[in-house]
């Protein structure tokens, strides 16, 4: 087992993997800050927060980040989520060093320089315009929005447009005060790597810095509703969610086989049913997203206006037929799948890096591969049935639609289909 | 060098490269028959096609193909492109020729049934109102159809809706009959696998068939034109096209580098001027593509209705200037970044498959890393100059233009400014 974990003094913790063969590395610094741990009127901060980290620190300019791996052909990238920031860089193994005093130098010392800011606002608007113009991103984060209301988690990751236009320099200082501490923060490395090497660099670089009390996110608690806008689509973009196990909680296997049956693959019932049977849609899926302390199992299609009404209640109907009927060879073709796309995934050092990083968020430790085969051997059919019956039975779904969706049933309709 | 290359008697092309220290393989068969293959009255078929290989063979339903290989945890996909279509699995060591065997009845043995026509025609017709409801898809088609008008070339992948819902069994036959032939194809495979295992493999399944005369697509001709659209959009979607060299051509390399340092990542000219110093988009890009006989070369952006005139004078401006402004530090780093990223997508198993396939459908060959490295080192400040006055004094270009884009100047203005 080649992955090694330390934490420092003050709580900021490194996992890395060294990768045999490979000439190059993934690295990164994921921070526990995300959307949710936005307050109402911070709602788009964290993500304005990675932004400004690319716009200049006291020793590099906006230009100067941006050149730094490009410079030797690497790059450099972010992501804000629900529940964390990472930033995150890909080099070729003699730059990994240089990649990690790039990326602590921006998380570290950000100027926020406010006519940088006046411009990166503008930046984010147009990213904001750009998701409100993917009809499946609009649709997702209603969904998001009707499952958990008036809660941060509810609340869309880019922010309203309204709100970004306010945001100023101690709007960030004051996030990054709240959430950037060294014990919210884990350095994850996978490839052409050296751990010991990365841990010097690290206690140098940060291991300075004073642990800082975090306020944990308020509880999210999963809710039913509905929000239907009709608009002049080609498609008719429909979502369904019901409440799923957080990542710490022992189904969360059984959710995602669950979800693997029912529209994981072209071999999933859905993808049978709706798309090879009757020709309903192009896409179709079911998947199980989870968060610290909840979970969402959603349903997507697109479709006609005139097949949006039928593929809704096909989607339930195949929901309450899992529960009564779920084969033993379905669920072992899940658990297959999940187990050899973890095997296929982690030859990258990208998505290595990633669960490494996601690992020690959630564990404080990286459980060894044959811990998760173990538990994805666990989930049985029966299993699978008894938490397919849970979702049905709970009464609780949550449903977002957009485009030519006249035609479609109420939630309480077809919450009633589901129950009967 | 573990690249291994093998032509069957009948012309069908086995490429293969094992990738040590890899569990698991990509595997494909490329076949080179795309969008640009297909008569006016055919635009949509080669597409419809990829989709009714999956529909059922002689040996196996659409259920027994989907099940396959997700059985086994692996998975199948295909793609296709204006000059190809790709048919490829990604599958654990064990079952490459598991996926060999399904890839080879899925091509050769459709059964094309009516009834499977039918229910696929719906799942297409839904796949085309999906691009519609994809802004950027739609305007990078019709910067292709003004760039190459009334040719093969310049028609969509998907085909136009009144054209899918026409097509008959007779219509797929044909043209499996036009350009299915074994000498058209490549079964190119790279991760854990055995070349001669598959060359035997390949013999077995493709070695009986015969090659057969292959009418070649017309040549294209690039042209400048114009398609906007004013819609109520989000954002304004912006796009330029210039004649670039075709993959053959000796240039492609510099057209390569130029794009690049263009629009190809951060510290490129139009990120750093309309991105970081104005605030203008959220995505801007350019890029180089290249066919057997010609190229486009690329800018795309999003930005406001109130600022997309501003934008488009911007990216002629920074053409015009590349003409006179080229820095070797810039072409350096342009370099690198060509080399370093082929480096690092060489370590997926899946990008390397794609890139021996593709070699050698463009030279029947697998050029070695050290001779592309030689052609990129090769690319100088001044080739790039000299690159970029060409296209600014070719006086033709394309555009095309979706959302409020009212405000933009014509094409016959923003060629005026180039030439300027």
């Amino acid at each position: 087992m080649s992955v090694q974990f330390h934490t420092l003094g003050n709580g900021f913790r490194i996992v890395t993997e060294h990768m045999a063969g490979l000439k190059s590395a993934s690295i990164g610094i994921w921070v526990n800050a995300g959307g949710r741990h936005e307050a109402v009127e911070q709602n788009g901060i964290a993500h304005f927060l990675e932004h400004m980290a690319f716009k200049g620190t006291k020793r590099r300019s906006a230009l100067d980040i941006a050149e730094a791996l490009e410079d030797v052909g690497g790059y450099l990238n972010a992501y804000t989520s629900r529940e964390m920031t990472a930033y995150y860089a890909r080099v070729l193994e003699d730059d990994v060093p240089l990649a990690l005093d790039v990326i602590s130098d921006i998380l570290l010392n950000p100027t926020f320089d406010p006519r940088e800011i006046e411009i990166e606002r503008g930046v984010i608007l147009q990213e904001i315009g750009q998701s409100l113009d993917t009809p499946d991103d609009v649709v997702f984060d209603w969904l998001q929005a009707v499952s958990y209301p008036k809660q941060a988690l509810g609340r869309t990751i880019l922010g309203p447009s309204e709100r970004v236009k306010t945001f100023a320099r101690n709007d960030l200082s004051r996030f990054v005060g709240q959430y950037y501490g060294p014990d919210q923060m884990i350095l994850a490395a996978a490839g052409a790597v050296d751990h010991d090497i990365l841990v010097a660099e690290a206690e140098r670089l940060f291991g300075g810095l004073t642990a800082r009390h975090v306020q944990v996110p308020e509880p999210a608690v999963f809710q039913s509703g509905e929000h239907r806008a009709v608009k002049d689509l080609e498609q008719a973009h429909f979502t369904l969610a019901f409440e799923a196990p957080g990542y710490r909680d022992a189904s969360v296997y059984t959710s995602q086989i669950f979800s693997m049956v029912l529209g994981g693959g072209m071999s999933s019932r859905l993808f049978q049913e709706a798309r090879e049977k009757r020709g309903l849609c192009y896409s179709i899926f079911a998947q199980a997203g989870s968060f610290a302390d909840t979970g969402m199992m959603t349903i997507y299609s697109g479709t006609s206006g005139d097949d949006v009404g039928g593929l809704a209640e096909l989607c339930i109907d195949e929901l309450r037929r899992s529960a009564n009927d779920m084969s033993e060879v379905e669920v072992a073709r899940a658990r297959t799948q999940l187990k050899a796309g973890m095997l296929m995934g982690l030859e990258s050092p990208a998505s290595r890096c990633e669960r490494l990083a996601r690992m020690v968020a959630i564990w404080n430790r990286v459980p060894s591969l044959e811990e998760v085969v173990d538990k994805i051997e666990a989930v049985t059919a029966p299993k699978v049935a008894d938490f397919a019956a849970s979702l049905c039975g709970a009464g609780k779904a949550s449903m977002a639609l957009y485009g030519p969706v006249e035609g479609a049933p109420d939630l309480a309709t077809l919450q009633a289909r589901l129950a009967a």
